[in-house]
Parts: structure tokens; sequence; C-alpha cells
């Protein structure tokens, strides 16, 4: 399958003057030429006219709970995190597979239309998100999720871990081991999480400092910072995605300096909890890995990349006093570049020659949009996820002029 | 000319449970009837099934310079308000009539898809901004701009004030006196403003208590705070909009607490600025009137009210480390009745039997906003201006079904 898309301004996220007016062409899931012009050889099955559009990488949802859209806009009214979750866990309890099952789906079709084509999801009744993922034609990174003491751990990964491997035969799924956080799975699970990890070479992913109680039990209970405990856990030793990270101190910063940790930032969830605002100047000063996630959207309340971009660079300014302090180029490329590499996609997360064809096409003539002025200003600032019309991940088409291709809207 | 609203859940904004199922009658300009049946005697000229949908009041922008939508996404890497001001400025000694005409058209339009229908405007050639606001058939408050010296005040009464005071006798257009700032107006233009103010009956419109840098100037020149000079100058006893007010002390709360000023919540721009937030948790604490502003796209940058309100929300609750600190109730209220009050529009920003009609049909039953559970959460945090479908002002159709239809969207 041959797709051209014509006409474009293609941005390829290597570097923010990389900017190029012409063609892109797909052959089957890869990028086989951009330039100003198309290679006589090449004969589109698909032409897709990208005039007035900018073409870049689709977003990566580098930390969600996909199906919670079920309890979006549900106990708006708690006081913080801790209080929120309280209330959650009981709707959670009663959930069943059929939830998941339709859960996953509206929340693929939610994060396709904000031009999201892969996401790192940790929840209950992982193997069925995976499944719909499949379905859809989107990447999932899916967390083998722990909450719980260790016999809980070890049930997780007796009853869901062989199945998540197969899934991950996919080249669309991959598996992390996801426990939940410090303060709901014990030091031994913690440690059991670590070892499962490291034995199948996956990724860890974990919430962590998220809220100033968490950070304070932590010192109270272990004595450590959040990430200082999970240091002498041994996660900063793995790849593991971090996220929220509202409440690091020096310190922490100098342990995740040197490791393989990805920060995830999650502005909407922190904000909206009162949890705080995480300190993206100060990671990017440090040269931390960064990637941007949505969280699920019963604290967000959506799955909205473009609104996470948009609040991520209007937070880091007003909180940094420094107009600087997160440049659009710098938050476009957390949530391209960024998030591929939080998920070990290192085929992905650029447009070149020989990557994955993971893109969306913006609209940049609509008025919202005019003048354009700066390009990446504009996608960051004045466009909103309306703006994205054709979304393509692995090569293939999963939106077209905001119709989804690969899911049924009205259905689900 | 009588339409009919059919299916609807109409949130009249008149308190937080006054919600309807059912229909809403229109009659010229006037809601004529809400209730769950129709009155036999009304026979309807247009009917909208609003099946799933949301009605309410439409929104109002009650601070922001249209025209600017011209330098969106221009110059968005200065380090802060006066630093960019400077380069704008130097745009803006070129622009001629014939800019502001296609820009007040292009910002109208972006302004109608995301709800407003009416709108406080501060800029150069304020009459032609007038003009175009009654062919679009939305409401403005147009401000006599004042900026500079005495001479450039009395030179805007000549020779603006009676044209806009003859446009104002359209039902469309309102004006108010709009002295820029008191770093770029000097005391005794400020107080030339005051007085055509209180001649002509009309409001006083002002940048106010914006910067660190206007603050603390205005300590260093006048050896008062920004409110507490505006205060010394009358403006606190007159009818007053206070744009953006982030830098305010307890004093200057006392002062706004007795008076007639409301103040006007600008969050894109404080924050892109890196200005600062407003505490809106204490101005509603204080009962101070309130409402929202866009202000202008240049440093928002753009004029979406769906996104403004969102903000909003999201930084009252992380600055203010409450959750409660902005309610999504409170927040939709200042944008719709609030915004209406700060423009003296008495007969419009609620839904009720007399009143205007002024509203929008906002799609509850879009993926992002399934379940909706809470219907005012998820106005403000799962929806986005997409999901604003139909949009009237004085009874006319502006928007159906996102098109626009008193303006040529492609044209412009």
């Amino acid at each position: 399958m041959n797709t051209l898309i014509e006409n474009a301004t293609i941005l390829t996220m290597t570097s923010e003057d990389s900017i190029i007016k012409g063609s892109l062409c797909i052959t089957d899931d890869k990028i086989s030429h951009i330039g100003d012009s198309v290679p006589s050889s090449f004969k589109a099955d698909l032409k897709i006219d990208a005039h007035g559009n900018a073409v870049l990488p689709s977003f990566t949802n580098a930390h969600t709970h996909a199906s919670m859209v079920l309890m979006r806009n549900y106990k708006d009214s708690e006081s913080c995190l801790e209080a929120w979750l309280s209330q959650i866990w009981a709707v959670e309890a009663k959930l069943c597979e059929k939830d998941i099952e339709a859960a996953s789906a509206l929340a693929i079709c939610e994060m396709i239309k904000s031009g999201i084509t892969a996401f790192a999801d940790m929840y209950f009744f992982p193997t069925l998100t995976a499944k719909k993922a499949i379905e859809a034609g989107i990447r999932a990174d899916i967390g083998l999720t722990i909450i719980g003491n260790l016999e809980n751990a070890k049930e997780a990964e007796r009853s869901l871990l062989p199945e998540l491997l197969k899934l991950s035969e996919n080249p669309l799924i991959s598996t992390s081991v996801a426990p939940h956080a410090i303060y709901t799975v014990p030091q031994n699970a913690l440690e059991y999480a670590r070892d499962i990890a490291k034995a199948n070479s996956l990724k860890l992913h974990i919430h962590a400092a998220e809220t100033s109680t968490e950070f304070n039990d932590s010192i109270k209970n272990f004595g450590k910072t959040p990430i200082s405990y999970l240091h002498s856990l041994g996660y900063l030793e793995q790849k593991t995605n971090l996220a929220h990270c509202v409440h690091l101190t020096e310190d922490d910063f100098s342990l995740l300096s040197g490791s393989s940790a990805t920060l995830i930032h999650c502005p909407s969830s922190n904000c909206k909890l009162a949890s705080g605002v995480a300190n993206v100047k100060a990671w990017k000063q440090r040269g931390l890995s960064m990637a941007f996630g949505t969280d699920g959207a019963s604290s967000n309340n959506n799955l909205n990349m473009m609104k996470e971009v948009n609040l991520g660079l209007m937070v880091a300014s007003a909180f940094s006093k420094d107009t600087q302090a997160l440049r659009p180029f710098e938050a476009l490329r957390m949530a391209t570049l960024g998030g591929s590499q939080a998920l070990n996609h290192t085929d992905r997360g650029t447009l070149e020659v020989g990557k994955k064809a993971d893109l969306m096409i913006v609209d940049l003539s609509c008025v919202n949009n005019t003048p354009t002025n700066d390009i990446y200003s504009a996608l960051v600032y004045s466009s909103t996820s309306e703006d994205i019309k054709t979304v393509l991940c692995n090569g293939k088409v999963l939106m077209k002029d905001r119709n989804l291709t690969t899911l049924d809207e009205q259905e689900i």
C-alpha cells in the first residue's frame, strides 16, 4: 500500500528548523520519501492533499488509564488525589470485562481524535485493552498492573503476563510492568515487579512523587523521598516511566540525572487535583527524558493531547515566571519523540525515511490558525484538536477529515 | 420569527440546580417560554432538535483586542509583557483601516465558533470593529481607546466618540471609555477619560495590575498600587472593567470590595506572558464581580472561551492548592452572566423568559463527553469548542452545526 501526502508543510521534529515544503511518501508501514518532489517510481494508492496543512509525528500519550473514561466528570469536588481515589476505587471494584471493552474503545476513539497513535496504559483487564488497540490499529504499551501485596503481584504475573507477552508479538503492542505507586504497593511487591521487568526485559511504569501527601508519607515511612525510595529499590537502574514527578528535591534531580527514567508530565491531572505543577523547566535544564501523559479521563477529564500540551506550556511559564520555561517546539517534541522514546519505540517519533508512518495532518488555514505566523506556536497555542484532520498509525489511516476509519464512533 | 429548541437539557445558569429538560421558545430576539412542553399557540418557523445537547447562555468575552489576531503567534519568545508590547507596537504603527476590517471579521468568526456572542474591545479604529460586529450579528462593547497624552485623549473624543455613540443606537453595540493602562496614559489623560465616561454615562475599561513591573513602577511613581492609584483617580466610583488584576494587595481587595468594578480574568495571556496567575479564589471569597476575557489573540494565542474557562479552572486549583478554588458552575457563570453584567447587559446572561436569546447548544453525546456524569464538569473539563454546535445571538442563528450563517468563513 502506497500513500502520498502532497503539498504539505512537513515538520520532521528532528530539529526546530527542519521544515520541508513538499511531499511525504509512505510504503506499507514506513516513510519511504520526504522531499519537494515525488520519485517517478512511486505509484500512490491513496493521495492526500495537505495544502495549507502541517504534517508532523502523531502524539504519544505516555501515561493514561484508558478505561477510566467511565468515571469522566465523576466526583470532581473531592479535595485531593487521595480523597478522590477512595471514591473512584469504590466504582472500580464493580467493573467487569464488558465495561472495560466498551471503555477502552471509547478512550481510543477520543485519543485518535486528538492525534494520539500510541498510549501507555495502566489498568485492570489489560489484555482486553490491548485487543481493542489492535482492532483500532493504534499502538499500546500495556501495563501488567500491580496494586496491593506480593500475592497480588504474583497472581498478576501468573494470570496475565503470558497473554500480554503473546499479545506483544503484534507490532502495535508492547508490555510494561506497572506497579501502581509506592503507597499502594509494599516494598516486597515493588521488588517483585522490578524482577518481573528484569527477567522479561520489560519497562517499568509507576506513579511517582505526585502529591505532597505521598512525599511526606514516604519520608515518614521509608526515611526517603519517593524518588530516592524507588532508587533504593533499583527502579532507576532499569527503564522506568515515572508519571507526575511534581514533588522533587535537588537530591532527586541528581538521582534522576544519571538514570534511564523518563518523567511523564500530566499537567491537567496535577492542576485539577491540586497536586501541584511539575517543574518542567528544571527537568529540561537537567536534560532529563520527558514526555506528556493525559492521565485517566476521570482526573483530566479528557484524553486530549492538544489540550495537554497547551496547558503544559501555560503552567510552565506561569509557575517558572519565565516565558521560555518550555518552548513550543520543545513541548511538541515531548509529546511526539519524547513519548516514543518513553515507550522504547526507536523507530518512530520523527518523520524520517525508514521510520514508521505515525503522523497527523493539522489544518493551519482554519480561522483560529490565521494568520499562522510561527508554525510551532500555532500548533501549541492557537490550534485545537478540531484542527487535526487526518491521523495515520503504522502507515494506516485511522482518521480522515475527522472521521474515524477503524472504529464506529456512533456505535461506541 | 419563532424558533423552537426542543428535547434539550437547559442550563438556565440562574442557579446550579436549575436544569430543565424540555423546550425553549424564542420569539424574535427574546426567550418566550422554557418548559417540558411547548405552548400550543407557539408556531415555530425554525425547529432545532437538541437531543443529547446542553443549551446554556452563550459566552461574553469581557476583555479582548479583536484585531490583534493579525499578530497571532508572533514574537512568542519575548521575555515579558513589556518586551513583547514593544515588538507589537512596531507592527501596530503600520496598521491601516483595511487591516482592521479584515482582522475584526476574522476575530468575530473565531469568537462565534467558541460560543462568544458579546465582546468588549479595546483597539484602534474602533468604529470599524463595531460595524463588523453589526454585520456579523454579534454584540460588541467598543472601547474609545486612549493611549498616550491628554491631547490624544481629546483627539479620540473629538474624532471617534460621536460616531461610537451613534453606532451604539444599534442594540448590539455599546461604548466604553478605554484608557490603555496607568503606564501608557498619564494622570491628566486618565482623569479626562474618566470625565468623558461620566459625562456620557459610559463604562470605563482599562488594563490594571497585570505585571509585577506595572505594580512596582506604580509604587515608585505614584506611591500607590495600581488599584489604589486608580481609586485615587475616581475609577472605582464608576462602573469600571479592570482587565487582569494579577497583582493585588489586601488593601486593594478592600478598595475593590466596595466598588462597582468588575475584575476580568485573562488566564491564558497572564500565563503565557509569565505575568502570573490572578487569585480568583480570593476574588470569589470577597464577593467581587468577575468575568473572563481572552485578551488579544496575540498573547493567548486564540479567542477561544472554552479554552479560557478550562485554563481558569486548572490554574485556580493548582495555584490555590484547592480543588474548590473555582468550581465548574462558578467558572461558567463568570463566562456567561458575569460577562453580561460586566458589559451592563442586564437583559441577558441567563436563560429566563423575557431575556434576550443569546445562547449556545453544546453536544454532550460526543466521544469526549461520554459518559457525561456531571454536566457542568463536562462543559468545562471534557468539552472542546468543537462541541459547540449552534450559537444564537439576539434570537438570530450565528452558527448552525458549526457552519457560520452571517459570515463567510472561507472568504475571511
